[in-house]
């Protein structure tokens, strides 16, 4: 069986994986006040040119989502997000759990716009209302887009006029710094938001992510927040030698190679099915692709390969999602492109 | 630098270890929903005796407590635990958040007992009240005591007489079974209680504990209260890789041998102080023991070992704790007790 | 200045005061357990043709809303709505402060219909998702739109079908059943639904609202749910007399009384504004209208009437509400359109 | 029957009930945004010497105390309370359900002291723990008795070396106000701390609180926080119109002279049971009064007399809590204490 699934089908990247081997034995103060948390804390801020700001490590992206949001709201403040966003979609409540509604608004490519912003804070008017305070958004989004510098530029503005915090979900930031399509660095979207997290579990880690926090008053008794919330690892450092081992190299380093493979990886997929004439649900310069094909092709192909229906078979054609990995290698793809050549 | 400070401030026993680095390259379902979750849940049954128990695999014991109460508990419905119990003392008001009371009580040496449970219940009355659901208590406890099996049972049967559901934190659990003075053995305690979790994060697993339900109710949609409190893991089958080979062996599996390790290096700490006149803070039979050193000699230590001030000073002595892990050398031991036979 | 802004502008009908004065010396039992609140809830139950129904009194409609809620539903679980409903629109988020979502669908005429709810229903898959279990709809609606005996019925299908509760809104109910386009009676209502209630603040009480639960499963403890969300009055009985003063005479009380002359009112309304040659905004058969305006005809006529405009002027137009109330005279009514008669 | 059970069995006072009634007909805007609460907002302020507080009009006394709380604390913070606090014994885990813990400690004589505090204080230690961040406090106590001058002050001064907010629940505080043995004035009240409430229902208004915010961080859209959690009235002009006739005399008007009355004829029953060589649970200056009594006269006394048993029979004695209202008579406390000099 070939995994196509997810880029977190298998565990760490093996350099990741070393990095735990070899300090597993040392001994270190716990929930993250190691120097290993320490020195991945200076690697990102000095890769982002932000000495100010605040980088806690967590266990994961929902944990991240949670715990911004319900540190950064009053109570009867909302967050505004796509109706396509990982926390309205994916997280089970977790933020309304928190006591906060999501605003949502129909995306444009899984992305909101300043008008956009505009269209959820017309939902506003006085003590009978809930009042937006925060803009979440993704990139790259959950269907794989990405925002341009000038579009984060606009968000960003349109927030700074509103009032408005900007979160940033960087579960897959890996492969958006690192598409040929993008021209944000991290430093620059860094300036521009808030708040944002550097997904590591879908980048070559076991687990991990890694909060920055660019907003003073957000980050104000901010581990207290993810105690409270559940997210504090006793054995804090297993993320801090991740991320160290992930930015040592800044943006030569393996954070940036692992997610320029997965991207490479799902760039040939994307040629090779374009070239047999196959048609994209959605057109995303990232590590994950949503190629249509005919129904009866994909059942034969998950005889081999391990994918995901994305959406439900129309006219007897299934749009699916292809997801590439740290692990993904080129005969896989190819492999892959055969088989539909001779289904199609 | 000697440490005796937890049982988490080195990575993964070295055989725990060895499991994650042997699968990692596999590809698997993600969480929680692969072949090594399912062997390590069946393992976990069997060790039980209960094959109609429900087990999850959670990232820590925080997440663990939380996800519990909330799930089992009407929102007008409390817990009641010791004031000294963790969920009260150190998860920074993470029940309180899912919008639950804990009603304390004093305990003694750290347990709750039926008339503390009949203390707790009697500040109940009518609609004007919380109403107490369920009783928290820790094995071993926080302070390294036992309960014994006459103890439990009454425990059990109270909570039967009321109406509450019991709930064991095991954060620390194979300290309590492979004790001396524990005549209590996993599957009793599993008998006992609605659900319990077996802390795996204190006990050589880099993170992650098992949580066992026995009680069919309070598994209901279990799995969407794990992830709308941000506990599902993606690489979910890095914590059933790890229960598995703990669990493998039975009894006589890695997860005693462990527990077993632990304790027999607490209790040459123990005896070796207790043989230079040492008193101790209570007096606990697992891996954490309390001596009251004078502040001189607790100053001196401190150059050459990192432990934990458990308590302020007093009339120039001060309480502190000591804790061993699977890494603790018999070694290491003999340096501390020949330091403080030095000191005092 | 003549209000037609709202049917909570003044106080309480006279027979409803009058009630108030009456009984204003007794003494009675606290918290709603008196004799008052027993034979208003015998009156509705009565009326609703259930005995085993149970009848809780509440001091507004939001406390309604929240405790049902909060009571129904399990922590993952929410609750389906219109984006216009109320809940939505003007509680600032008091529904997700009990940790709930609400899904919301574009209503239509400001009403769901079954395949509104299967569309929002679409969302849920796995407990990655929110649950849905229950249907929020009001009658009449936000915009003072009406349910059909039809369309109620098919909407009660739909939700036994998913396995959803259904819950109305009656803030304005008496509008509803009093009105000439409605086919609906409150015994019919009442056993279509799981929970609903019967509106007292904008039907002639000073304050309070009869929330009737059918379902005995939601009923369980409900005291500790209106104790803990803060809506448990201690001089309960305070709405216990109101409502039995509204409801002593059933079908031909008081309450239907002063509904029936709210809708009169806005029926003269009405027909005078459409006589003129005025549009609407909606098609409301209850006591809420929204007559279009020219901007300049609303800011003279705001010299003489107190009322809401109810959206933005668009192309030289208003929209405005008028809402009659238990207190508003035919002469009020005579004195609008003449005075519309001279500015447009 | 004649009626010691409590100071809310009654309606308003007459010249209250009167203000209710003569205003009855008048239109105004909703929400407490009328002239009437303006006034009385305006006669507190005076009243309290500050013009710069803010006062809101609140349904009810744990409407009051949720809303304060949940707007002032962050969410991992906490409020310290005596274990007999109301928010603690009698409000049904409404606080928790806003995510907040009650750190309880033993009350002396009902009250709080600063060494109490320092008490709760110590189970602070950092990002594991809950952050206490205000005090609450009752004036007079649950059972009846009052800080002095002094008391209060020195709470205050502690409140503010901790960094704690300080907030006073004045349920009764007419009662307290008005007690002989009481030397601190509502002005200097206020002064020392930076929210409190002056219960209306418990002293003559038919429903409703005036919650006087000294605080201004406190304060911040606070409109929100009410209407969030429930407590937002549409005829909000309910509460205005009664505490203007409550306060429109200031110290001499009809607030003061219904406290007056309770603690008169609470006094004389106190004197009168003392002459009786009954004996007392606690010495309480204002309307509740806790004489112990033989538990035969109590099953007698029931027959012609309905209060409440505050604790539990012991040695044939039962402590009873007497309660006087607006509405209490001369003539029934001397019944009350002729009948008990016949049983004792």
């Amino acid at each position: 069986m070939i995994y196509f699934h997810s880029d977190y089908s298998q565990g760490a990247h093996p350099k990741v994986l070393d990095a735990i081997v070899k300090t597993n034995d040392e001994f270190t103060d716990g929930y993250g006040k190691d120097e290993y948390c320490e020195r991945a804390k200076a690697l990102i801020k000095e890769l982002i040119k932000s000495e100010d700001s605040d980088v806690h490590f967590m266990i994961g992206g929902t944990p991240c989502n949670i715990t911004v949001i319900a540190a950064s709201l009053r109570p009867y403040e909302s967050v505004i997000a796509a109706r396509s966003g990982h926390i309205y979609v994916h997280e089970t409540g977790a933020i309304e759990a928190t006591g906060h509604r999501i605003v949502t608004v129909d995306g444009i490519n899984g992305k909101l716009t300043p008008d956009l912003i505009d269209k959820a804070w017309e939902e506003y008017s006085d003590e009978h209302t809930v009042k937006p305070r925060m803009v979440y958004i993704s990139e790259p989004t959950e269907i794989g887009t990405l925002y341009s510098r000038a579009e984060m530029t606009a968000i960003s503005e349109k927030c700074k006029e509103l009032g408005l915090l900007l979160y940033v979900d960087g579960a897959r930031l890996g492969a958006a710094l690192t598409s040929k399509e993008s021209d944000l660095s991290i430093a620059e979207l860094s300036r521009l938001c808030d708040a944002f997290y550097i997904g590591g579990t879908k980048n070559g880690a076991l687990l991990g992510e890694a909060l920055v926090i660019n907003n003073k008053a957000m980050n104000e008794n901010f581990r207290f927040m993810i105690k409270r919330q559940g997210g504090l690892l006793a054995k804090g450092r297993l993320i801090g030698v991740q991320f160290e081992a992930l930015f040592k190299g800044g943006e030569n380093g393996l954070y940036y190679e692992i997610a320029s493979h997965e991207n490479a990886m799902a760039e040939k997929l994307r040629n090779g099915l374009k070239n047999l004439g196959v048609k994209f649900y959605g057109d995303s310069p990232t590590n994950q692709i949503f190629p249509i094909l005919p129904a009866k092709a994909v059942r034969e192909l998950q005889k081999d390969f391990f994918f995901y229906e994305w959406a439900k078979e129309e006219n007897g054609m299934i749009p699916v999602r292809l997801v590439t990995s740290w692990g993904s290698k080129e005969s896989e793809v190819d492999a892959f492109l055969k088989r539909v050549k001779e289904l199609i």
